[in-house]
């Protein structure tokens, strides 16, 4: 039995807990969060696991790991002090919205030696996974370029923008990071426009909620996303992979499989609405991932370094697009 | 150069006098209908053929064929007149709503020794005709079964329906053809239930607007008919032929290329509306089948005898349908 | 806390003891499984019920229902002991495969006054709920005729078939009391034809694996059935309603959100394989509805009497097969 | 009757000779083309034209205007000849792979107050019609950003290439286009990448078969391009436009109406394959639209000036290619 402590009780901590809860390898032993109590009690309840500070959890011997649902200022601290513990981890993304901080604390991270699996969710997606194995597996042949949507339902509230680090961190991450796990490379150079074009609120904010960007990888290949804080259909999360024989379409999920016929035409239902639900299966297969990282060492499809890279990405999306000028990565670039 | 005259200026009769005057083997030279006189002064005018009495197409001997698309009740007459002036013969469906009729034709336009093409225009669609080909050649395994849908978009008016002869005859036959020429064997039994459950005008009619058919074939394989004088969404004309190794299906073809989506969902266009429009490809198919015909005494893929032997079944679910039992169909069976 | 106790460790036993364990209303107290013994060991370590004979189980008051998911020939006497104990019952359809059997346990149960749901699980998925309560709320407009498709991946192997009671009693049965929940009304009059066209040992076994069923309404309206024991790409699960202003279609859902493009065309995978993950979240919402009847005495979607009233319809259905007529239902009907 | 040239008997010179001869309104009188001279002859048998120079058909009072469907390098010189002899033009884009000679030719047609439809088909196509409709007609809401995806079926042979211009001007032309015709604006700022990744003889020409283009228009909103020599399925041609309250989706039109499924899954054919297939109709839209244009002077959907403006982005696509910058554009900016 695997002992685990949770870090955080909001919208994601509470998936996590329940995928922990839930899974017979998975003793969920603590829950930290000294913001929102209510939620954690709560939790607590359900999961029967006991709500202790942070220190407890970290000087618990028995203890095998933490996972960091918390917000997003917390994590570089907790990254650090799971290190300096020796704790499997388990982290949300994004490590730090301060691109010097990611580096030091993936540096310090790799420097202990523990354990970790960066919340990269999409790559755990069997959809997702299915068109990696089909690339690597040779079937496809070679990958010549990618074109990814991005699209949420609403524009998130101004509060939230506020604290999120622009669009560019927040959202575009995971495409960033999907662009490299499926190229298998690095990505050469960043160009890419944003602006506000759907809501006056996230301009307020000095965010954006449109972005257009393409990648070029190391190799020459190509990457274009399409990044948008609203489609008007609900959450839009596509992707198409053109390869040498086969073109492989990651489709959005309906949330309904009826289909209603009038004098208006076809209409089929919009699709899952939202991350949660679009990647309740990914969740749970990161918890296990989690497991057979602590029980039998298995790489995680994504690790820490992951989330530098994809970070490194976005501070150059946004320095592109401040800047109005493609930028040129290399492998110590930064902002 | 094929000379050629029509009869019937109608709807069907302009969609075949367009596609004869298009075609550079045919010259329509007569067209007949001493009913709708400014249709055929129009389409005169515009196909450049001349407005003639029937008595004067029969008798040109430079004339290698006729189109009947006349109203039904003059087909067998023109039939047997082709017949005896040794005219190839383009004859829409039905022969007559009269059996006996259909039977005393088809044995005479045989005994003629003319060549006959029935206007059976699904044998000629090339999506219809795919699947055909593909069971033919063997790749999708035996043909177990089928399943066909025909329904209209909106009820015909209660004048169509009176002189229609009850829609197992009027458009349920299209599907009674479709059934033997898919399966390449007669139908041993034939089961039929009807009701009026759209259009109180067509039960005042004495008609049906719904039906469901079995069919059984003599060697024991099935078809199901779902026949409808109404689709909320307009023309539905689908069929399933499960194979040993595949299923085949004939879809509906959308109008429009274009999906839009909002809050409620995926919205794709309705079917193409209606049969002139669907079928206006098979149309010109059926056209060249007849100058092939007439030049190289190709086959068509309807004859006569697909006609009588459609109506025979048609005639078959009536009686079913009335005393609410199987029939038993055999080689002379009639009603 | 409902306590519950399970007969039978097979398959669908399997799947009804995980959704009880995971159930937080819950407590799976027994197992009672004489024939399976290693499953029932292995689903009592998982589940932390303790195996038991029948007896036991029947005898502990403090025991609130029973779940009934053994072999067929088992359901009859275990609903009369759950009946004779006031335990309620999950069961599993058939009752019997015997209809005097089904007939006299239903009217046993009914009078025992137990709470008793009956695994129509069809009626539990979200899809064809949505239909049903779509055309209950009147936007779809009245109902006029139903067409469904049920096809197995694959044919069943004999020993099955020998026990299974023939495909209507076994495969159809579903689709009988979908009709019944969609039309709302019972069903006058069934016509059925059956052949074994795709199995030899089907044949061997004096079963069919292709029927066509037409049931037609006391009001007259129409319901047409597609079975069959094999569908080329798998598990083929489909229902269309054609209604006055609406058709609503429940289509298969795919295993996979791929989509592969190469120079054959576009392809998507089969359906969900088979029904034991198609229905997996029906069958979830069966157990809550279980708890839900026996804490607040909420009516099931489906109690003892529609078993009794699908099967007459089968039961119906193997009479027309072998007479080769339709046969017509009254309420007391019985073959 | 309106009389009619057509330079040119090549593919595309071949569709636009059918389609004059086919229309009611056209009388085909002259074809001129010095080169395909077999070609030529056949199409003059065909559509019952006459052969003839150049300078004969520039010479007959009587002609009301001509079509260009020459090889590319002949475009600039007959519109000149077309704009001093006052005929009324259709010309097939693009006016001349020289953007000075473009520039020239323009200001000169224009000056001399002839018609002139230039051949961006696309616009005539009934789907991408209907979007921009939508769009004007406020029912989609505002335009926020564009994603276009056009790729080749497959690389052309070397020889085509070198003469082609380059991919930019030659085939992502038609997208600079439908960027600006859905916008209803201009562009401002243009960034392209450009690889030869699937053709070596393509590299070897010095052109490229992949690209990716992101445009800004003057009020800051987007449009992605992704332009491809070859897709593994065929021919590629599809647009989302991103609205306030609706997207729209140009959608790849099938070659067949039948879908197949067997043990792989379902398979639907590749789309109609080439343009001279999938714009059928729209050539046939443009051929309507010379038509009005001399009849009516109803104004094209696509003038001389669009041809040029086009081009502007084109090359500036390949300046910033070239260049690894975005290129801003302003109403006089040329390479």
């Amino acid at each position: 039995m695997i002992e685990l402590a949770i870090f955080g009780a909001g919208r994601i901590g509470q998936v996590h807990a329940a995928n922990a809860a839930a899974h017979p390898s998975i003793r969920l032993k603590y829950i930290v969060d000294p913001v929102s109590r209510e939620a954690r009690d709560n939790l607590a309840a359900q999961t029967g696991a006991r709500v202790v500070p942070a220190e407890t959890a970290f000087a618990d011997d028995a203890l095998d790991g933490v996972i960091i649902a918390s917000s997003t200022d917390t994590h570089a601290d907790l990254l650090m002090r799971a290190a300096d513990a020796g704790k499997a981890v388990f982290c949300e993304k994004p490590i730090s919205l301060d691109f010097e901080t990611v580096r030091n604390v993936t540096d310090h991270v790799e420097a202990s030696g523990i354990a970790c699996l960066l919340g990269f969710q999409r790559r755990y997606d069997s959809n997702f996974r299915f068109v990696r194995d089909r690339i690597a597996s040779g079937q496809a042949g070679q990958l010549e370029h990618i074109v990814m949507h991005t699209r949420d339902p609403a524009p998130p509230p101004r509060s939230y923008v506020e604290r999120s680090g622009g669009m560019f961190r927040d959202q575009a991450i995971h495409d960033f990071d999907m662009a490299r796990y499926l190229l298998g490379e690095e990505i050469a150079t960043v160009y890419a426009v944003g602006n506000a074009l759907i809501d006056p609120e996230i301009a307020a904010a000095g965010d954006i909620d449109t972005a257009m960007v393409t990648l070029t990888s190391v190799s020459g290949r190509f990457v274009q996303m399409v990044n948008c804080r609203r489609a008007p259909f609900g959450y839009d999360q596509r992707l198409e992979a053109l390869c040498d024989r086969e073109v492989l379409y990651v489709e959005n999920r309906p949330q309904r499989g009826v289909t209603i016929a009038d004098a208006g035409g076809f209409h089929s239902s919009a699709p899952m609405n939202y991350f949660i639900e679009r990647f309740a299966d990914a969740y749970r297969a990161e918890m296990s991932a989690f497991v057979d990282l602590i029980e039998t060492a298995s790489p995680p499809l994504a690790g820490i370094r992951d989330g530098l890279e994809a970070q490194r990405l976005a501070e150059a999306a946004i320095v592109s697009m401040k800047t109005r000028m493609p930028v040129d990565i290399h492998p110590g670039w930064q902002p």
